[in-house]
C-alpha cells in the first residue's frame, strides 16, 4: 500500500520504518525537506538526524506535506500534538479526501513544563478535531497509548500479550487499520467504537506519562484483563 | 481497625461488607441515616435497600456522616463524585484531621447524559480538591479504576493479575493503605507518587466507561505489563 506519514520525529520515523520493512510505499512528509535535510548530527533526543536516517531506509523518500498526503492510499499524523492541526492544513484536505487518516498524535501541552497537561480534553479530542477540520478524511485513533519502541514491535514487552485500542466513524477504515495493526504485529485490538472514543485514549496519557516515570521506561503497555 | 465509610451507595456498601468480613470496625456514614433508612424495595440499580442490606451485615452500624468520620481511624470516601465535597463538608475537618482518607469517587458528570464527562480534570483533580478541603487529612487515591465487584474481589477476573493504583502526599498513610489493598486480594500495587497522579487515575475513566460498553462488562482491569 501506499503510505505518506506526516511527521520526521521519533513517531514518524519508527512507523516509516517499520511500514517500508513491511513493503509498502512510504513517503514521509515534512514541512520543508531542504530545512529538514540541512540538519545535522544527532537531535536533542540523540537520534540521529533525517538525513542519516534516510540513508538507512533508502526505500523511504522525504517530501513536503502535500506531497506525502498525496501519495498515500493512507496517511499516518506523527506530528506532535501541538503541531498538528497546522500539518493537516498543509497537507490540504483535496490530497486527504477519502482516505484513511490514522491518528497517532497526543495534544500534551509542555507549556508548563513536566508532566504536561492536555490542551483539548474531556468533551472534545485532538481526533475530532482533525475529523472537523478535514471531513472528507476518514480519521481513526490508534497507537497513540504506546511509546514508538513499542507500536512497531509490541512482542518486545510481556511477549506481545497487551492491548491497544482503535476508533473511528468509518467500519471499512478501521478494518483497513486493524489489519495494518495485525502486520505490525498487534493480536489484542479493541475497537472502542466511534471516533469520540479518542477523548479516552488521549485522556489516558497523563497516566502514562506519570507510569513511564514510576517504572523508569517507556517500555510497557496496559493489556486489558477480561 | 475502625473504618469509617461516606456514602451507602453501591461502592460504600461493597467496601463496607469487605472490611467488615476482614474484621474490621465498619460504620456506614449517610446524610440522614432516618431518611436512608426508611426507603424500602430494591433502588434503581436492583440493589437492596440500606435497611435490607444492613440486616444481613450486622456488625455494620449506619451513622451521620460526622458520627462514620469520627469513629474512623482510616475514612473512605465512597460518595458519587458530584456528592463528595458536601459530605466532606458535613463529615468535618476535626473528624478527619491526621486520618488516612481513601478517595475512591470519581468526579463524572452525568449532566449531558452517557458517556459521562469529568466535572474536573486535567490541571486538577477532585483527590487534589477534597485535599485542599481538609488540608489535615492524608488523602489517599486508589480503586477509583475499577468497578466494585472487581475492587472487593480481585481475583475473579484473571485470576488477580492485573493492576491497582496509589498517589497520595503522605508515605506513611500510602503505606496504610497499600497494606489494606493486599488484605482485599490486591497483588499488583502501583505507588504513583504524590497526590496529583489523581488526574491521571480520574481521567483514565472515559475510557474505562467505553471499555464497559464494548466488552459488555464492567469486570475487567488493565494490567501494567512490563
Amino acid at each position: 500500500m501506499k503510505i505518506g506519514i506526516l511527521g520526521t520525529g521519533a513517531v514518524g520515523r519508527a512507523m516509516a520504518g517499520k511500514l517500508a520493512a513491511l513493503g509498502h510505499e512510504v513517503v514521509l512528509g515534512t514541512r520543508n525537506p531542504r530545512e529538514t535535510l540541512a540538519r545535522t548530527g544527532p537531535d536533542r533526543r540523540g537520534q540521529p538526524s533525517v538525513a542519516d536516517w534516510l540513508k538507512q531506509h533508502a526505500t523511504v523518500r522525504l517530501a513536503e506535506f502535500p506531497d506525502a498526503a498525496r501519495h498515500g492510499e493512507m496517511v499516518v499524523n506523527a506530528t506532535s500534538g501541538d503541531g498538528t492541526l497546522d500539518a493537516i492544513d498543509s497537507a490540504g484536505e483535496a490530497n486527504l479526501a477519502g482516505k484513511v487518516l490514522l491518528d497517532i498524535a497526543n495534544p500534551l501541552d509542555f507549556s508548563s513544563g513536566f508532566p504536561p497537561s492536555l490542551s483539548v480534553c474531556n468533551t472534545d479530542s485532538l481526533a475530532e478535531q482533525i475529523q472537523r477540520a478535514v471531513p472528507t478524511a476518514r480519521v481513526v485513533k490508534s497507537l497513540n497509548t504506546v511509546n514508538t519502541s513499542v507500536m512497531v514491535d509490541p512482542a518486545a514487552v510481556g511477549g506481545g500479550d497487551h492491548t491497544i485500542f482503535v476508533c473511528g466513524n468509518d467500519a471499512a477504515a478501521k478494518a483497513t487499520v486493524v489489519g495494518l495493526l495485525r502486520d505490525m504485529g498487534w493480536r489484542d485490538i479493541i475497537d472502542l467504537g466511534d471516533l469520540s472514543n479518542a477523548r479516552g485514549t488521549e485522556m489516558y496519557l497523563p497516566i502514562w506519562v506519570r507510569l513511564m516515570g514510576t517504572l523508569g521506561t517507556p517500555r510497557f503497555n496496559v493489556k486489558v484483563v477480561r
